[in-house]
């Protein structure tokens, strides 16, 4: 990937960064190890930054892609001024390959499609940041109303457990499920995060943590098989965690183990929310079995810490997200409200109000 | 430790070696990568061998504790021929105080001291020595036995999921779990074995990954929290297990995320087997909650393969077995028989029995 790092202190909340008329990405990859910032100069090496995982979670996906549109444009531009958007269209077919399961990703991708086809022959770059720039903007407000839209459904005090990282880090800048929880700990809401590892990339112990323990949140982790017997030791009262695509029955894919979790919940009696912008509904997917869900390398598996771990000629079922059912899921909470015991209705009627 | 490596070459049922009048065991922190053997010569080297997992797994653990009784006797020996009993008492409070919670420990520990008791002046390693390898012989032999025990369970040749290793690693040297899982292949009744990796000491990936791989039996690897969803999936009728303690009402301490299989599997109409001989087996310990579970260094989630991967100042709740309540087990198969839906009842006529 063509990137030079850029000398800025790493912020959370600054995981994706325009600035200088350039697109900077903090290499989520090193975290916590290593705080750095990559510099992205063309669309080819955004999607490749998507693919490798420099930048995860699905609205920060979106957002990147949306600056990727942005880098595709100018050099489109420059190199055929008169018919730009023919030139950019191998860099928007990367960015739209570069993962297959986030919504967001699309999402974005229309959404700046949409700005392109309403573009004339001018340099479309200006118009087309600033519709980036609004992307990212509007998915920070999102996350800041469903933050608070879903600290108001804790009724009491308690624990919370929360899978990956679905934090300012995976957003524009506040977090989905952690933007619950900040809203929820700025009310006296939150005791404590059980923020559980996720292997195989470890996105709990590199990301969560580190993005909470900044922010003074008190946060414990788990092995996330320890998840179900944390819950049955008592005191907790939500599983919040994020979403990489919702089906319009109010099925959610998210990364792999939060299935888990939602049939541990249940057995347990603790609720079970997921956080997530409109953005990440998909009214075109009817349910959960629909959703293409990305096989990763089973190198991830094999391999822990860079080291080989499991015997050679062993293999792995690597599945990078898992399909949570509806009937799981005890709220869905987005920028535009509350769907509590989803369905195919209530998401229509979220979507339409 | 005191220990001295021997050029070997490994064989999980050749974890626990005496040969020419030492104790070897297979170094089971460095496999796969590395196959090791280690010669412990005091009690004391021999509990720290236990303590520090050189050797794991409840039936391997009191198999190891055994010889290391005769070690301390044969030292005992040495240092106050007229006063053995008294000189080798520091050796086994030593090896009491190795791990907290397998039973078997406790259980090879006294049938060693009622040979102490009923021995006279003369030189007590070689009765001693003898009652060690009857144990070792008897708990493979109860492997064997319970092994086909457990094969006869499965009904059509069906998927598998295990959890950690109750290999023959972990014991004897056939194995509890993975002996039911032997014995179930060769009458081909096993058609894959899916090993949750097991974080975070990874024995799921370091060692029954290489166990079965060696043994060409197909087996893939899971991370821990995609268990569920490979259920979720299809095609798994069992989960088999072992167990560190079964307590008499037949609750189960076994490896942490035993639990969260127990809950996914009894939500997915997946049927839940827990494989150990009675050794395993504690009439009193009344329930699960009287059994205590040791917790471990933290450092063992914040790190990982030898790196930190977790901020500075983040803590971690790391216990090292959980409790799946007898509720939710299906079968406990040991060497005497099978007990299915286990209560306490049940419990005392297989004992009595």
């Amino acid at each position: 990937m063509e990137a030079k790092p850029l000398d800025l202190p790493a912020r959370a909340d600054h995981a994706i960064l325009w600035r200088n008329d350039r697109l900077y990405l903090l290499d989520q990859r090193v975290l916590p190890a290593a705080e750095a910032y990559l510099e992205l100069q063309s669309a080819a090496a955004t999607a490749a930054a998507i693919t490798d995982m420099v930048v995860r979670g699905a609205p920060a996906i979106g957002i990147t892609a949306a600056y990727g549109v942005v880098l595709a444009a100018r050099q489109g531009y420059a190199d055929a001024p008169s018919d730009w958007k023919t030139a950019m269209t191998p860099g928007l077919d990367r960015l739209a390959r570069s993962r297959p399961t986030a919504v967001n990703l699309f999402w974005a991708l229309e959404r700046m499609q949409a700005k392109i086809d309403a573009l004339g022959a001018d340099d479309p770059a200006p118009a087309l940041l600033a519709e980036a720039q609004a992307i990212h903007q509007q998915d920070l407000a999102a996350n800041r109303a469903m933050g608070d839209l879903g600290a108001r459904l804790i009724e009491a005090r308690t624990a919370v457990i929360t899978h990956c990282n679905a934090g300012a880090l995976a957003t524009g800048g506040y977090g989905t499920a952690l933007g619950v929880i900040r809203s929820a700990w700025r009310d006296g809401l939150v005791e404590r995060v059980y923020a559980d590892e996720t292997r195989p990339w470890l996105q709990g112990a590199r990301l969560t943590a580190w993005e909470l323990h900044k922010d003074g949140i008190p946060v414990s982790l788990l092995a996330d098989a320890a998840a179900a017997s944390r819950m049955a030791a008592g005191g907790v009262g939500w599983v919040i965690v994020g979403a990489d695509r919702i089906a319009a029955n109010g099925d959610v894919a998210n990364k792999i183990g939060t299935y888990s979790l939602a049939v541990a919940a249940r057995h347990h009696g603790v609720r079970f929310m997921v956080a997530a912008p409109t953005a990440t509904i998909d009214p075109q997917t009817p349910a959960g079995a629909d959703i293409p869900i990305e096989t990763r390398d089973p190198g991830e598996l094999l391999c822990c810490g860079g080291q080989r771990v499991a015997a050679a000629g062993v293999d792995a079922w690597n599945p990078v997200f898992d399909i949570t059912p509806a009937a799981l899921v005890d709220a869905i909470v987005t920028e535009k409200g509350v769907v509590m015991q989803p369905d195919a209705e209530k998401i229509a009627a979220l979507l339409a109000g």
